[in-house]
């Protein structure tokens, strides 16, 4: 696949498309955090956004870039996820068709939430490739758009919209992290901080049991397959080629975490903010925390990406 | 006691007052809790006030109202709760001593809390009358002035600066709705909202097993003995005299739910809003959604009290 990088312009007109659609999140604080670490950390909860994460920013954008033509034939993903869902809600704002590719096996209550927002849902094997081509089978039947998780330009500008959020919310950043899955965050964030101001340095956070981007960036090259094994279940993926692209030429820096530092984080995150988050965007915390010389004496935006969590089967 | 109730420019006072150290906190919305009411719901984030409640505006107010003689001289309470732990952090603001007398058995978890913002703490027998003991004994020794959890104007005019926010942040609310435990939050709120919108109809939650306010309203006069069962560990408490007062002259309606009910609040409030609420604010949820008739079509706010839960012993 070949896809161009948007650019802040791109990310300036996503949010102006998904204004009507989208929350703009608070920032929270915490003294005892940044006492902790050292440094000033302003946590973006996109855990407050509409559907319950940052995914439904790209889609919202993706779906409401479409020329209604194209609109009233649908949209299509493949996600049992976050992506899925917010596609399926942002599909439901414009009153067109959304079809979503699900693996056998994924959890019910996600599937459920997807199909109340109005989706239809289409199974298939759980392997990346089984996905692709059920995807691919519902584009030909329907002449829907794919609007992939991440390796697509209207989806990371739509996630690049809450770094300009954030700098408006919050002067003068130093650094900005959040965390690494296939990477439509990562450099949709990336874009638009740099658009602003070039010397904003970018982390990324992710598992150790899926660290393809931290072992593609040191490489120089993108790794093409990938075991993950970790809990969080949102950063499983390899990181997309385009994605790959834009992390090097913003020089993101990776920083790498266990799951078990990830869980200690969001212990901290749902004692200390008081916020259900995700264990995926515990990863940020988890990161700053264990090379906070990074951050000491900084002013650290740290992106917290979902808060939909099995409240019955939590990880501690 | 003899208590003077406070006005709404006490309150005005006091928000002032505490403005430098307490945090506005956001209001929240859930589309999908207000369809599940029919209402227009706002919830009044407590949870991510310093210190993880309410209590520390009230706590902030009485310590910054002190002269600085008896400033000098500390204060004192009787409260393992977030009472407790909000003074403490409140004297800290101003540096001046804090003792805090806690009961026998009362959780290791909230006393250390307390101990880390620099409080004194004074063990007592766990009964209502031992406490006030104590206290007063404290008062003795060190001249320290006491500042009740709930049964002093300072206090009840701080608690009712939420009130202030809330109306500067949320146009036109049709009612409001807080828990009632002691009753200072309560008494602090009503006063506040009527002070700016007379007709704007306060009501009350109330743990079935702890429904002294409901019983006391019902018959006319404030109950003076209650066997609280429940597991709103914030609200056990019988109401305060000057707090039933100010109930009664507002025409508080109380609304009371049971324990399960709450539970079940609490899950959903975790779960739509992604926050970290204590048992005792989902009563305001519970109630809502039983007597959902007062509610339809009005623009609600709900306040959320408070945000600290043992995060290892989740009621579901």
């Amino acid at each position: 696949m070949s896809v161009v990088l948007p650019g802040i312009e791109q990310i300036r007109d996503a949010a102006a498309r998904i204004a009507p659609y989208a929350v703009v999140t608070p920032v929270l604080r915490s003294a005892r955090l940044d006492a902790l670490v050292g440094a000033e950390l302003h946590f973006k909860c996109e855990n407050l956004q509409r559907g319950g994460a940052f995914k439904f920013r790209g889609a919202c954008n993706a779906v409401w870039s479409l020329d209604d033509e194209q609109a009233a034939r649908g949209v299509v993903t493949h996600s049992s996820g976050n992506h899925g869902n917010a596609l399926a809600m942002a599909a439901a704002t414009r009153g067109i068709p959304a079809h979503v590719v699900v693996p056998e096996g994924a959890v019910r209550a996600k599937l459920e939430a997807i199909e109340q927002a109005g989706a239809v849902l289409h199974r298939c094997a759980p392997t990346q490739a089984a996905r692709e081509a059920a995807a691919a089978e519902v584009q030909q039947q329907t002449g829907a758009e794919l609007v992939h998780p991440y390796a697509d330009a209207r989806v990371m500008a739509g996630q690049g919209t809450l770094v300009l959020e954030l700098m408006r919310q919050v002067e003068a950043l130093d650094a900005l992290i959040t965390p690494i899955g296939g990477g439509g965050l990562a450099s949709g964030c990336a874009i638009a901080a740099h658009g602003i101001d070039p010397t904003l340095v970018m982390y990324g956070a992710e598992p150790a049991g899926a660290d393809d981007a931290a072992r593609s960036l040191a490489r120089g090259a993108r790794i093409e397959s990938l075991q993950a094994e970790t809990i969080c279940d949102g950063l499983r993926t390899l990181i997309g080629e385009p994605n790959f692209a834009a992390l090097r030429s913003h020089r993101t820096q990776v920083i790498t975490v266990t799951d078990d530092e990830t869980i200690a984080a969001m212990k901290l995150l749902w004692r200390e903010l008081k916020l259900v988050v995700e264990v995926s965007s515990a990863t940020v915390l988890a990161a700053v925390l264990k090379q906070r010389e990074h951050f000491t004496g900084r002013r650290v935006g740290l992106v917290l990406t979902g808060g939909n969590v099995d409240l019955d089967a939590l990880p501690w």
